[in-house]
């Protein structure tokens, strides 16, 4: 038997019996122990074994097979796993006590069969996009490993293993999170699919917050198709799929912002992809987008980030900063002395530009970006030097987080030619678009391919 | 003919042809113009005028009235009325243009056919529960006046040309708000009917916010059965009545807190209330309900309306603060230094009493209550005496205030024998219950009456 090419291939296969659960939790677990090893910050090899169990009996039996039944997936470090404890990537939840239940999330995973083969690395308290910690050694990029050994390149964060756990092998789809990019930026620096739900689909119960008006619970996979099944399971709801021929899907590229100071490689591949969809016979227009030049104004005096982690880590800051991640205690700190009149009015002027953008851009389904301007970095320098560090960072949630605070939904799938550095191709639409962006994700990976 | 007895009776009139609503508007306007002078700071003489004339042509034409035809309405001047400035009882708003459309409650209004009357009197910004206000002369109080001429006695508020409007007959129904109590505080100080609707029934656009997590667009009225119409208008619904026989009511008069020092003049008619609704048979338990013995720790940091109105009136502080009432402003204030993470952590405190509260009472269909501990007090010494003012206004604000945070519905009606001081009894519950309550409120009229 040829290795399955996703996860809709290998449920597939298990349905027919050309290959048994058990084999293929073998297989994830024995990657996540090996090359995956750094992605995964605790295993669940017996659980996960417990479910692939669970699934071929019920496949011998006859019964209908769940969607992810005794699929290996990962669930980041920031969601609850019954009998797990969760630290969130951090030293000061290190000894808190195993969740009793699980996340709202993880629980419809297991409902849906899934084999959880552990929690993965990620950055501290999912404050980054480079997906560097300083506790827990971060996993170099395999996809860019394998293209140079001499190099190793960050595999973008925060919901760093979870990326590297699917472009290993180690699990089929990673359950993650997704503030300002963090599910979408290691996808695309891997060359994987990740798919950022609009905000609410998903319940948050049980999973660490880093700031609710923007924390989106969602997933990485290594196809477009997966990432319907995922979401499906996630959002428990079925995708309605509209397709229609390339004409009828009205596009566009926004010039403002997401195409400034494009690094050459990221600039190439994004160009032959909308080319290749050009030529596929979709219509794509460029646009300006004012509205994304005021992002930094609106945000001038405070962020929901800075002042939402704030909240939740003041306490434990009071007592414990020593423990933290400099650089993440850094940014918590600025949400200290916002002024509560200063957060509401963002709240306000939010929700204001929301409505401009969502007028502006109304005559179109999806409008398209490179998901990071840059492929990914080296690993050297980071660590160091704190310049690099926060430059590289904010270049990275640049693009994807302008979904996040439109309320919207993004998907970023490979754009790049097999052998070239992985780059992301961003498709995104305002909030409960979801349906017909996945729908014309899955066109677009199909034109690509 | 004899004077209707509310609105639901001069809609049954008018449509039987027995009156017109020409000749009920002449009779409203002429006490607009008289006793309830002081409770309008605008009217709309030839709008009320011109929708009584529609009504009585569509009568004629043998078309259908609609809910409120040709009916005499007051508006609190919070809420914006096409081709009219709308000023919150403030000077600091005198000058602004007129409004280009009617908020959305008052949209809902005129669309049912009501004749809008005029602009109400209340508190400036509707911040506080007496009715006080430097700028425009406070109405006394109708009610007590006419039993006791030699001692003025204050409305209520903020809503207190509102119900000084229908208390004279210078409108059938009054839309006002309701934030901590603005429209059972002077419904209950002045024998009136008034219905807290679940805050979200009611769109607030076009209205000026005093705390936007609390208000809730409502209205007063001389019926229990006025108030199920009005808000059917307000809210765009029907109200689904379930009616059962007593014993099937589940009540509970809470010990704690809404007890507390009352006048014994309240005291009185709120025992006497319960007694004749337990001779008609209704089973009424008392119950200890000891998380709102918390609410002074849980807003001991900040309060909703002062940092929410603060929010919406730094700017307008900053350069005029002089021509605010110094004590609207000085509540104000009180949300400038609040920094934003203790504005969050009373939400979340907020949503975790919310949950408590209604998990103890989830056995009770509604909660029996006095509306405010006291008969309306005097005017004398409110005006000069800060100290006298900001305890009255507490008092008033206490028991009402509950049902705002807790999200839920509230309706007060008159309680006391007819000669005696306006009592208010008031039912409430939690979030969306407003049917049950509007229903058993109908009984509760019928078995006091």
């Amino acid at each position: 038997m040829s290795s399955p090419s996703d996860l809709t291939d290998a449920h597939r296969l298990l349905s027919m019996g050309r290959c048994t659960a058990s084999d293929l939790i073998e297989d994830a677990l024995a990657r996540a122990h090996g090359e995956a090893a750094r992605a995964f910050v605790r295993h669940f090899d017996a659980q996960a074994r417990s479910a692939a169990f669970a699934a071929d009996r019920a496949r011998e039996a006859g019964a209908p097979l769940p969607s992810l039944a005794g699929m290996a997936i990962s669930v980041k470090d920031l969601f609850d796993v019954a009998g797990q404890p969760t630290t969130a990537g951090s030293r000061v939840l290190q000894g808190r006590p195993a969740a009793t239940t699980d996340a709202a999330a993880v629980a419809r995973l297991r409902r849906a069969g899934a084999a959880l083969v552990g929690h993965t690395h990620m950055t501290e308290f999912a404050f980054s996009g480079v997906g560097w910690n300083p506790h827990s050694p971060m996993p170099a990029n395999p996809v860019t490993l394998a293209l140079d050994a001499t190099t190793p390149r960050i595999p973008g964060g925060s919901s760093s293993g979870a990326a590297v756990s699917v472009a290993t092998g180690a699990a089929w789809a990673a359950l993650g999170s997704d503030t300002g990019g963090s599910i979408r930026i290691p996808a695309a620096l891997q060359g994987l699919v990740g798919f950022k739900c609009t905000a609410r689909r998903v319940p948050l119960q049980g999973c660490i917050p880093l700031s609710p008006t923007l924390d989106t619970a969602c997933a990485i996979t290594r196809s477009v198709r997966d990432a319907v099944r995922m979401h499906e399971v996630l959002a428990d709801r079925t995708v309605a799929r509209r397709e229609r021929p390339w004409p009828l899907w009205r596009l566009a590229v926004p010039r403002t912002l997401m195409l400034d100071g494009l690094e050459p490689a990221v600039a190439r591949s994004f160009e032959a992809a909308l080319d290749r969809l050009r030529q596929a016979g979709a219509r794509i227009d460029e646009i300006d987008l004012p509205e994304l030049a005021e992002l930094v104004s609106l945000q001038a005096r405070c962020s929901f980030a800075a002042v939402e982690s704030w909240t939740w880590h003041r306490d434990l800051l009071a007592t414990r900063e020593a423990e933290y991640d400099p650089r993440v205690a850094q940014r918590i700190r600025k949400g200290q002395d916002v002024p509560a009149s200063d957060y509401l009015t963002l709240q306000q002027a939010r929700a204001d530009w929301i409505q401009r953008v969502e007028a502006r851009t109304a005559g179109f389904d999806a409008l398209l970006s490179p998901t990071v301007p840059c492929v990914a970095p080296p690993i050297i320098g980071l660590a160091d030097d704190d310049d690099v560090f926060f430059r590289t960072n904010a270049l990275l949630l640049r693009n994807p987080s302008v979904v996040n605070l439109l309320d919207g939904c993004a998907i970023t799938l490979p754009c790049h030619r097999p052998g070239d550095w992985p780059v992301g191709l961003m498709l995104w639409a305002g909030a409960e678009r979801d349906d017909d962006l996945l729908t014309l994700a899955g066109a677009v990976e199909a034109a690509l391919a």
